[in-house]
């Protein structure tokens, strides 16, 4: 049988959401929820089986929705996630979760006391080329990681309400944390504002971790090209993932650093040597990324999966949101990130 | 009249500026220095005009030159060059100038008490590409300048005797410079050594600057691909420059941001607006830099020109790097740099 | 008031037609078509406002549509238009418009002796990319134009009807008869069959034009990349049109070819002089090209505009496309295009 | 012992022959020849060991060379390889190597009866990835070769005495002979002259071979953008070699195409199916190839190796061209290859 799901929000990713639900085979669209009524009509009119609300209070207690999925502004995720819990239903929220440490924290408890799911829309998670790059990296075959760099920048949009780390970081975080296996214990944030609006435009986050990884994201929102682009540098082989490569999304390097230090007394006679090797691209799926979320989403409903982007990992991402905007406040001071 | 060069040092870059002197109309290759006697052998018998010397006071006794070129292991090129200005040579020091920025004073007052020249050899500034980025930079085409993001990265060479900063920043830093008009007055550094070296293998440099100007330096011996490309973004224009392009290392895109402050109480409410426009490559020269080098210190040495690298531009990326090593050994703390 | 459209045809393309009629301003999706009932019933749910018909008679008299759109396989394309124009519709047919010229001149003189307009799906003469080669080539921008090569090979897809020249050869067709303002008077075709079929999946057709004009086109279902290539160089300028590319799709160079003739007695003394000027690409608007085509048809049928991809230029096509294949099963012998 | 070798003709590519004679283990350079007596002395001064001459008969008594290197026009290759080999001396003759079949001949035999060898110089056969071609190709690794379409195309250079097809065709040639192992049996070439030269600058040639391979060749002074790209497409593999990528010259598409005829009567009836795998770059050597090439040239003359490209790899060639020549002149006729 399929599962009852709703939709609050219907701005940018909400009508999204809706088609993916309405043509999934798990789900029926069964509720659509916005506070702009010209908004809901229109997006509602492709939809005629779900009925339309302005108000979450009447739609969960009409529609009695399994799964309600916010997509409303960051601001507003904490409050519209709680009502939905308590009545009942399983949730799946926008990244990020929410704009506190203390409010996700809020929403796991309440979870768990309702037996219910929070799912966070942590997209990336679901493509191949992630995919890929947790099997390389978490498997092994990269041999120790020693480094990761990612670049995320493009023109604008300027949010009304969020600066870059906020905007972009998260992609990175959930991403990182997928693939290692561990969140970074500490942050340092340099960035900067060019409007004065007061919000960063750019900005360098460094996550420091247990191990010596050194981890680096760039953020911009005043670079005239788009990139998307992650290196990760291991001793046995390194990986570049390029998200706007049409084919060749993830590129593995053969290559490899071997360091033989001569003399254990004088450590700075080391022979470092190079291999350069082959590079492989792998073959990546090019389902939809959202399609493969929202099986994952119904299977854990169903219990028959665990869930790939949950709400510790959603809340997770805001710890470490929450250190860098600290550490930016501070001029980039280390800031430690909580409960890590 | 050609004026008699020699040249100190035949490892790596030595024999490419024989080469260029031996075929320049400016030079005559007249001495060759290297304690090495195989090597000087080998590259001395392309060069049957030039005298041998496996020491630099018998060079400068007998050969006389006017221009001494100094292509040795940097901690080195103290010593040598100041025995050189004081046969009343000048002098043409491979990049960086000196391991300190005390030495780099010294061989300045030292040139200025014999009235001879110093050269630094920033080869990058001869470029077509770096002089269209000036030109377009300087001459306000691109409007306030906000932003600067350089990555150099690329797998190895681990050097025996710098680290990554002192290996590949010279670059970025000159270039700056020549194009920004301004030397940073602080400097953060935040790097890491995967090796048992002790040497930071991967670094990343925030530079302060009087003006509003965010600066960053991605520096790297560990990536599987050689990256060398710098953003320099504008309120009217932004530019990429790419040196590893083969046709179209500059990219000028007329993109705008504009920011507009609907009420000054409050400063939030900002509405961004960009302008999308054409990509702009302006043809570049391919002349050989270090030909365009050399004539520009045969036209310094005559008094037709003034030095586009000279020792001052030398001595201030020298401070730099000084500045960036302690920044490094801090841990990432803010160091000024000294006399800026 | 809005226009009644029907689509007959919900394989591959007829959604999407359907979609972006059901979303237009100047029309309502009053009809679809299919012979597959479970098809009509998937594809119809979206639309609960058009009405669903096994038969396009049933849906001409029931429905009577301003606007019929045909995206069945093309070998059904003419008895389908032509009811569709006896019924008093335009119509709209997917590209190629019919399987031979006979049939495109029948539909034409249908067409004009009913007062109606057939319109073909050539999609890409509404894309921002060909229409700044059109402004570039037919402003004389370019000079005199030399020489047009294009490339369209991908892997795949083999087609169970038809050869790879109907298949990729219409685009081609399409965008040269659009930015040149003429059809070719001959053409060769050399072909090649890999599989059992017999039916060609690599060919090279050489167009001939009265103008001294070299056209040709590399057309593939068997490259393992995907290429979407054409050069048009001319006197002044060349231009490179990758569709492909994400940013840059159409890419203007300054170069300039100049033939100055030292001696009119010794032919063969000619000096060529080559420029090499700036690269520009200009910004090319993103609009859906389905969206503006399906404007520009309704504009049409106004009578506010002219057809950009009129039945006459579908015609044109099919010519062109019956030659190629005569030449082909010719083995590359020069055919002359019928009535050109 | 070294080989004496003697150069011939210092226009463009004779100072790279002294260059790599003067420094190579296997040779040393003892005379120089050029009519031009600037351009000899200028060269010359770099190699004070060599012998100059205006004359080769001079030369040729004097020095008594094992090998005579000739860098001159194409239209003297024949009379100066002819003495040298008259001579006793071993010849090394720039590409093409004689501008028709009959004079290939004539050296081929003129070489047999003084036991000498002549080497062509077709560089491209000794660089790895023309090598890693061969692998790939010749040993199976692709299955059966399908189809190759080769670009090489460029703005200029017009060459005072040659077309497009001599000037460009002998690198594909040289390369499709090796990796195929097979000579084409007829060529087509269509062409077309913008310039009042009456020389092509454009051509497209189809090669015919005894299996059922596509091979296409464009060739062309008239594109804004330099490529030199090919594809070779198999049926278990396909590769793209582009000369222009830095790192990844070979890429390796593990893609396939499989024809499963479901019945034999119904030949249209064929499941094609894809397959689309991995990519993947083999690491290639960097070595300069012309060193490599005088390697071999050296191995061979002192019967350590066979010559990889001899004077009939030379002659296969130029009868190739000089069918192409015939096939332009006649509007694209085929034109069998002679001997082949």
């Amino acid at each position: 049988m399929k599962l009852k799901a709703a939709v609050v929000g219907l701005g940018y990713w909400g009508p999204n959401l809706a088609r993916n639900l309405a043509g999934s085979g798990d789900f029926s669209l069964a509720g659509l929820c916005d506070l702009d009524v010209a908004r809901l009509e229109r997006v509602g009119a492709q939809y005629p089986a779900a009925e339309r609300f302005t108000d979450l209070n009447a739609l969960l207690a009409r529609v009695r929705p399994d799964l309600v999925c916010i997509a409303t502004p960051v601001a507003s995720h904490h409050a519209l996630a709680a009502k939905a819990l308590q009545a009942g239903a399983h949730v799946f929220v926008e990244k990020p979760m929410t704009i506190t440490g203390a409010q996700s924290r809020e929403l796991l408890s309440l979870a768990a006391s309702h037996g219910r799911h929070v799912f966070v829309d942590h997209t990336f998670l679901f493509t191949g080329a992630v995919q890929e790059l947790k099997k390389q990296v978490s498997g092994g075959a990269i041999g120790e990681l020693l480094y990761v760099d990612s670049v995320r920048i493009n023109l604008g949009l300027f949010q009304p309400d969020v600066d870059v780390v906020w905007d972009l970081a998260p992609h990175d975080l959930s991403i990182l944390h997928h693939v290692m296996g561990q969140v970074p214990t500490g942050v340092r944030t340099l960035g900067s504002c060019h409007s004065p609006s007061g919000l960063a435009d750019v900005a360098y986050l460094h996550l420091v971790y247990d191990k010596a990884i050194t981890a680096h994201l760039h953020l911009s929102w005043l670079s005239p090209v788009k990139v998307r682009r992650m290196i990760f540098a291991g001793t046995k082989q390194s990986i570049i993932y390029d998200d706007l490569e049409a084919a060749e999304k993830v590129k593995i390097y053969d290559h490899g650093v071997d360091f033989d230090v001569k003399d254990l007394e004088e450590r700075r006679r080391v022979l470092v040597s190079y291999r350069k090797g082959d590079m492989r691209a792998p073959n990546i799926a090019a389902t939809e990324a959202l399609t493969v979320e929202l099986q994952n989403v119904a299977a854990t409903v169903r219990g028959q999966a665990s869930a790939r982007a949950s709400g510790a990992d959603g809340a997770a991402v805001v710890r470490v949101l929450e250190a860098a905007q600290r550490s930016l406040a501070q001029g980039g001071a280390l800031v430690a990130v909580e409960g890590a």
